[in-house]
């Protein structure tokens, strides 16, 4: 299990072990806005070479994979040397991927950059990239030796970046209490950067209580998320309780990148619960109440999903080719209760129209 | 671990299990050779999607695989199919690879039709491609579900490749008992097909007491690969066992692919193995006698190497990449004795130039 922390000292213990066998992986913009702020904070990472990639989801290709490997190979990156990843979801994915597969697996750590990243991508051990149209279709699973967790990265995110990751803390919420629930939804008031302005935080410095509340709980969500990985780490049963929103929510995704208005990671997946609590209603008796407080939330904080009904058999078809789904029925992790995962529940063609139509 | 069977019904039974969501993955001779056999003994595979690669080392590149990656996903392939990988070594590491890393991981079966790849590619749980340059550069752990070994495909090997494998089938004895050592160069003679001819085993069929013979050693090798596989999974100490032969081994394979005369995996171990026994004999004090029986054996079943003393700074070099050595030092794995191995051996480098001057 990897190691999680949110202080540099910590961080600074963790890559002495790896002497100067360090290689760094960014993007054009963690290069610019984040890479200065942890070399000052950990000046150890200085002589480090480094290889910079192109940001954006769009970039999550076998091409972006080949120039990391080509980058550890020449610059005689061993199995023993450790490749530290600065970025949001996408960095994370590739440098572990390439990291996963270089000589049959080296070591790497994650620097997540986006609030999105510090609660999904960055822990958990799912690595790999686009391909052929399909998302994450080539990965591996593997787990990084270290995440180190520094609010101020975020504060570089714009209203829609962070509402991507809050969407995922969200999910924490929903799979595990009503209590984490609801310290969530608040966190929205206590958070001092304005959620709902242009710009989120960028102005004015976060509040010690609001960071701590912020960093309490994404450690929390993090703690679920490892508790899930630790008795299932392949996939198979528990864990997918972490893929509640996600089977409508990938399927929003991929179809949004068909379209002029491609949807953010969170964005898919906050609709994707929507959907999906819906299906819990219809399925497993799920309060309605609590099916439209999400609905009303992500109306007012998320921008419309992008497809009429005419796209609802694309849209069905996409969650088909998912990697979950082995057969002709599309399996959900759905909920009885906040908190009361119910997993591989498998709904109906029409059923899924129905959710599908609702929203359209 | 994976099940070792030899006969088809085993193996027929093992696949029922996927139902018919199986896809094969030949190259162009083992299509042509091997694959109506199995067909017609196992005559469920017969409406399964193929994909037909072509042969040899030359083409464990990262084209093949993303051509594999492709045929899967066009064919919906899913994680929960089986691909059948049906090949000498460098279609194992392929298929092995592919399979690994598509959606995070699919099951495979390994059905090796090379002497080589039977001992050594198939078992184990190695896979991966050539990149850069550099053998194995970018791969994965994963063990096949199941390895179905019929000798009978060997038939169609020329002597070179039956040689191939044959060292690796030594190297077993190597490393764990004078009297398996002594039972696989006895097999030379007991072997039906003529090793020493131009012509294998093609013109005349396999005694039954030949047969058993070779399919007991190679249970008996497996049985070696799988217990060092099943205490030390990820090559970090006691498998490092099997390593016997390879650090010279492959800095020669590498080597002659760089020269117009490339050797055959198997060939390069065979004189990386008098190699090994000669550091042995330096640093260990490995029996002198034992070392010229292997190199007189070697020396009259296997090509030259094609070196000269001006090469050596050259194979030092790139014994130095080579994935096992962390530092500046170089790691073997030597004997004692017979059956009596030492994992982690450091050699310097006069020591190393002193083995390769011995041998041009």
């Amino acid at each position: 299990m990897e190691t999680i922390t949110t202080n540099f000292s910590d961080f600074q213990q963790f890559i002495k072990k790896y002497r100067n066998d360090i290689f760094l992986l960014c993007d054009e913009n963690t290069e610019k806005f984040c890479l200065p702020k942890i070399l000052k904070e950990v000046p150890y990472l200085a002589d480090c070479q480094k290889i910079t990639i192109k940001s954006g989801e769009e970039h999550k290709t076998l091409e972006t994979i080949t120039q990391i490997w080509r980058f550890l190979t020449e610059n005689g990156a061993k199995r023993t040397s450790l490749l530290v990843n600065i970025g949001g979801g996408a960095v994370c994915d590739l440098g572990g991927f390439a990291a996963a597969t270089f000589k049959r697996g080296m070591d790497f750590a994650n620097i997540p950059t986006t609030l999105l990243a510090a609660v999904d991508a960055a822990v958990g051990g799912k690595t790999g990239f686009n391909f052929f149209g399909y998302k994450n279709e080539i990965g591996a699973f593997a787990e990084p030796k270290a995440v180190f967790i520094n609010i101020d990265f975020f504060k570089t995110l714009n209203t829609e970046d962070i509402f991507s990751g809050y969407a995922e803390m969200l999910k924490y919420g929903y799979i595990s209490s009503k209590n984490l629930l609801d310290e969530t939804f608040a966190l929205e008031n206590t958070l001092s950067f304005r959620l709902k302005g242009e710009i989120a935080c960028k102005q004015q410095p976060i509040s010690p209580v609001g960071r701590n509340d912020i960093e309490k709980i994404i450690l929390q969500n993090l703690e679920i998320k490892q508790h899930y990985l630790k008795i299932d780490k392949f996939d198979k049963k528990e864990r997918k309780a972490l893929n509640f929103g996600h089977t409508f929510g990938h399927a929003f995704e991929a179809f949004s990148h068909k379209t002029d208005k491609p949807l953010l990671h969170g964005q898919a997946v906050a609709w994707g619960m929507v959907c999906e609590l819906l299906l819990s209603h219809i399925l497993l008796n799920f309060s309605k109440e609590e099916v439209l407080r999400l609905l009303y939330f992500v109306k007012e904080n998320y921008p419309a999903l992008n497809f009429s009904c005419k796209n609802s058999q694309e849209i069905f078809d996409i969650m088909q080719h998912d990697k979950k789904n082995s057969s002709n029925e599309i399996n959900f992790t759905l909920l009885a209760d906040i908190g009361e995962v119910r997993i591989n529940q498998n709904a109906k063609k029409a059923q899924i129209l129905e959710c599908l139509d609702f929203l359209c």
